[in-house]
């Protein structure tokens, strides 16, 4: 499954995906090819609307391809029923395209439980993974922080948080190049017998489980950055991932809250605003190139709703990079080591 | 239990609590009755370094009492293991005092976990109250939000989650004054099929409950402040808590590193630096006066490690609105109604 690096890879990119479609999909699909040579892509969605907006920009067209289709799944549908009603959805066809060899890798900024269903439902999952689980990169004050589960699997069991941490270990080391990731469970305190009953049942599988395993960590851990992998049940990551990414609206709108109350202090935020911008663009989730689904059988990523053409180029990146570094076989590697290990220690 | 306006309140306060007692606890004393006309406070502790610390300050000496208490409960101990061997310390000692009349409330810096052990054993639950829970007020846009469970329950069942709304709303109207105060479920989607197991069927007796229920609420809208209360398991609530308490933290870390990188960025972050620290301070814990123990049969508060002096008044303030609103006897009532309702209903 993994390229070399001079081999093109092909990313299919749902073009009607996101909340400002298929406008920012056609421009970040023109700014992956421009500064990427290597990475070709397939715009997936209505034609007519796609070439339209391709027609905007100079590029070499023999890069990007349009696949037609012609129906739509929106961001409030139920992801079941729209991925078995609507089989020529923009979304859908993206992923057949993986399935049928046509691309190596999937990025939509659509309905995120479409995008995970369609995944799972078309790709199926890599062999002995229970679940497959997303993870996200949180900003943190140094270093690289992924959390997952952020909301694939609601409800968990210990052995799924152990299989969230194989596959998060495997993507720390292979796509960010850390040797050895360490890996924290996530609860309400260090001890090991803190936590709910899958929290707590979860610390001792993980202690057996051969990864860089440095014990429970907590809410306030996440964003220190201390911890490469934090693992989860899907409930807690998602409420957390949400939270998060509401701070930066609750800044924003508590500076407006402060400059309106005078001109002085309008002043003193317009001094203040190009600073704060700069340092909290690690809280702009843009920049990180969308989720992984990691466990299902292809390359498949999601981003917000409102990825910008610079995101969805981020997210192709990502995508290229999983496909090359053939992160499936890894995985499927490690998740066989770990099932023996643990079935042997029981 | 209720008291007029004009009765005085007396607080038992914990002095060897803190991670600076008795030194924030003994100046806090000493500000909230110079600031407070009808609160009195009784510190317990050891005597001779609380009168020492007393003897800095000049202050109407009718009103600050000490009840000589020698042991202390360190932050990490097992919190059972403290309140069963440690009978003499400053936090055991001062919950008696509530229970034996002698003071109407009490507040601790300490040990949480021994504070909400101590309380609930010596106390005991207000009648039929399944299990006591601790709320916390989160900084939001605009407005009060308190989420609770934030930590003293990690797993709940679906009639723990009514519990909490009944007594989260109960607080928001009496201590807050926020009538009808609305109550939303912490999930993982607006749709009331979204959640964990547990979630969704608290969804269920929510909506029959009476409560001003307005369904699902997601990470994203905790700092809003569009929900007066937000009700979670205790895990998902403590991360979340402590996961916001940090991120504080990350900000000031990532202000300092822009700083650092030339003399004009420090120029810049010394302009932004007050404006900022004004906007935050929202996110300034010491502010909101401890978090209360709800369902416990007296009033307990239990507030950080690093309590300031102003903290510590906060929450004899907030101990005080709390018994002269009878906080407990509206509570038991509620939770009465609330019992009858649901087995009624089912």
């Amino acid at each position: 499954m993994s390229k070399g690096a001079k081999d093109t890879v092909t990313i299919s990119l749902d073009a009607m995906g996101g909340d400002n479609a298929p406008v920012n999909e056609v421009a970040g699909a023109v700014e992956t090819v421009r500064n990427n040579e290597n990475i070709n892509i397939t715009l997936t969605g209505k034609a007519r609307l796609i070439e339209g907006e391709l027609k905007k920009f100079s590029y070499d067209s023999s890069r990007i391809n349009v696949f037609n289709a012609e129906e739509i799944i929106t961001m409030d549908e139920s992801p079941a029923d729209a991925i078995r009603k609507k089989l020529d959805s923009s979304l859908v066809q993206g992923i057949k395209l993986c399935r049928s060899g046509n691309a190596d890798g999937f990025i939509s900024a659509g309905n995120t439980g479409a995008v995970m269903a369609a995944s799972l439902f078309t790709l199926g999952r890599i062999a002995n993974v229970s679940r497959p689980t997303i993870g996200s990169r949180f900003p943190t004050e140094k270093g690289i922080t992924v959390v997952l589960d952020v909301g694939a699997n609601v409800d968990c069991k210990p052995a799924h948080l152990l299989q969230f941490a194989v596959m998060g270990s495997v993507f720390a080391n292979h796509i960010y190049n850390i040797s050895n990731p360490t890996v924290g469970l996530l609860s309400v305190g260090e001890e090991k017998s803190k936590g709910d009953a899958v929290t707590v049942e979860a610390h001792g599988l993980l202690q057996k489980s051969g990864l860089n395993f440095i014990g429970n960590v907590e809410g306030r851990d996440i964003m220190k950055g201390d911890t490469h992998v934090i693992v989860c049940d899907g409930f807690t990551g998602n409420i957390v991932l949400k939270f998060a990414e509401s701070v930066l609206s609750l800044l924003k709108s508590k500076f407006k809250d402060y400059a309106d109350k005078s001109i002085f202090n309008k002043f003193k935020v317009g001094m203040a605003y190009g600073t704060l911008k700069n340092i909290l663009k690690d809280f702009d989730y843009q920049e990180y190139g969308g989720v992984p689904l990691l466990g299902v059988n292809g390359v498949s990523i999601i981003g917000h709703g409102r990825s910008s053409p610079k995101a969805i180029m981020n997210m192709a990146i990502r995508a290229e990079q999983m496909v090359r570094a053939g992160i499936n076989d890894i995985i499927a590697e490690k998740i066989k080591d770990i099932n023996q290990f643990i079935t042997k220690s029981e």
